[in-house]
């Protein structure tokens, strides 16, 4: 199968990384064969070889600091759109940066993959949240697969599980931590520390970002919300639609205080069904200790699913990681390879 | 599909019930029919018709107490498996009691199945743990499907998870909480119980059996480990060559002397490679109150599954029951519907 690289950021290099170490492994134990023919990234520049792209040297020209241009092939350099119609794939990996308001350029990037009969993966949480009827419609009409298992909870298999296995199961509500910088920022805070202290561990270890807005006003979790609310329950509004807080106003004092309550305060993301209305919201809740979600520490991420014929299932694994997202997308590719 | 139940206990009668319930959803939204032409139960009798046997009516006999003959249809008393291979179905469902030294008649229903050119999904712990590796060779070569989702915490997406998702992550050990019976025993005796009266009140719940055995010394959760062992490190031992400590030694003194040491005891299945060895165990461990296995309680089960590709990821849902148990049939059926 031949596949574009479109981003070729942490996602991207992470995404190369695993296709090279898994190439033998996924030759002899699947019969499937991933042949990056082109790779673009707005930072980077791009490249294509319909032969094939030497990822070693494209990670190697990246790791010192050159540019895809200077990779062995064609040199692409202005807006792809036009290049992925064109090339010569059958799968495009989608890694481009998140805009929660206009979902682009990514929305346009998977409309001309999927019109040049392209299947497409993708990490990139915006055209999920804000475009997922059309284009997993769009993608469906052409007998073409639209994944996204690393959009939440990186590779940790949930999108996966709740499409292929527990769609079935009559889900009624999804509720879950989706965050991992703000449950790692609460973790700490329970521990003592302050919110603003708390923050700069966090950006110290990578979770935060500069700009931390996403994640603390719990936007990042929202994207997640909504997307879990377009494939369950077939919702087709904006994340800003629903009501989100995030965890700017929670103090020490307060986790301090429902602990004694045998409580702990967490971001919590859901949404559920109401009469035929689809609800959803973000916000700090207070969890039972013998909630599985009370449980979860650190940058760690985890999702009860609450359905009619299992119960409650809770998947707990990490949200993040540039080795966790790509595997994501090594398993998007390997089913796309399946039903080749 | 044409499909075969074989078994209709608790199982097989939760299996034809949601069959019946999602008859129009199964229709309208996966585009699948699942016609039961063959019913066969040890205890009950068993019944043959190629246009399809009426559900109701049979789920209404057994419920009034009578007997599969009575259901309109060809009737079958004797040994099913001469009536396996010659029947008109494109499944076999076996749904038969577990036997953990021997892994029959179900072992010999399943070949017999595979004979006749049926996919086959089952619910039964002995044929996995003690021959999966010649059935699922036998079904290959026929190009056929083996599936057991249910064998292991019932319809909690588990097997399915591993075989269609993780299994690529380079799974290095799977460690959990695979018998509801002994942790429901284990979370009231540490709120004060008496092994004996925590038992007691497990089997006045029904999760124990009058002849509770095979869950507090371990086996039920030593036949879970042996089928992880085989599926995800292609181990080919039998359950009992492995080490087995049930909960019977463990005392209400233990379990309250490690929580002051911030730990809960917990009846922990294991399996792991060391070097070029599978290893696997079942015995009591003391798990750290910040593991996602110490906060799981009462009945439900959980797994860790520890990968180089995506760190841990743990799965947390109930163990067993009729409606999850079917469900975890279903969703093998819908697998194998989907590929047709």
């Amino acid at each position: 199968m031949r596949v574009l690289l479109i981003g070729f950021g942490t996602v991207g290099q992470g995404v190369a990384e695993i296709l090279l170490e898994k190439r033998d492994y996924l030759a002899k134990e699947k019969g499937m064969e991933f042949n990056v023919v082109g790779i673009f990234d707005k930072e980077l520049g791009g490249v294509y070889r319909p032969q094939g792209i030497n990822l070693e040297e494209a990670l190697e020209t990246i790791h010192s600091g050159g540019n895809l241009t200077q990779v062995h092939g064609e040199s692409l350099d202005e807006d792809p759109s036009g290049f992925i119609q064109k090339a010569e794939a059958e799968v495009m990996v989608e890694m481009t940066y998140t805009d929660l308001k206009t979902a682009q350029p990514a929305t346009s990037y998977i409309r001309a993959a999927l019109d040049g009969n392209m299947h497409v993966v993708t990490t990139n949480k915006g055209p999920v949240a804000l475009n997922y009827k059309d284009l997993s419609i769009h993608a469906a009409e052409n007998g073409l697969e639209f994944l996204f298992e690393g959009t939440v909870m990186s590779g940790t298999p949930l999108i996966s599980v709740i499409q292929e296995n527990l769609i079935s199961s009559h889900i009624r509500e999804v509720k879950g931590i989706l965050n991992g910088t703000t449950n790692y920022i609460l973790s700490r805070m329970e521990e003592g520390l302050s919110y603003q202290k708390a923050l700069e561990k966090s950006q110290e270890l990578g979770y935060a970002e500069a700009q931390p807005e996403a994640d603390v006003r719990g936007w990042d979790a929202l994207a997640k919300v909504s997307i879990l609310a377009n494939v369950i329950f077939g919702a087709n509004r904006k994340p800003f639609d629903y009501p989100c807080e995030g965890i700017t106003e929670v103090s020490a004092n307060d986790l301090i205080r429902v602990k004694d309550q045998g409580k702990r305060i967490k971001l919590i993301g859901k949404t559920w069904m109401e009469g035929n209305f689809v609800k959803a919201s973000v916000g700090p809740e207070e969890i039972d200790f013998t909630h599985p979600l009370a449980g979860v520490k650190g940058a760690f991420n985890a999702l009860t699913i609450t359905t009619e014929d299992v119960g409650e299932v809770t998947i707990v694994g990490p949200g993040a990681g540039q080795r966790e997202s790509a595997y994501g997308v090594l398993r998007d590719l390997m089913a796309i390879g399946g039903k080749q």
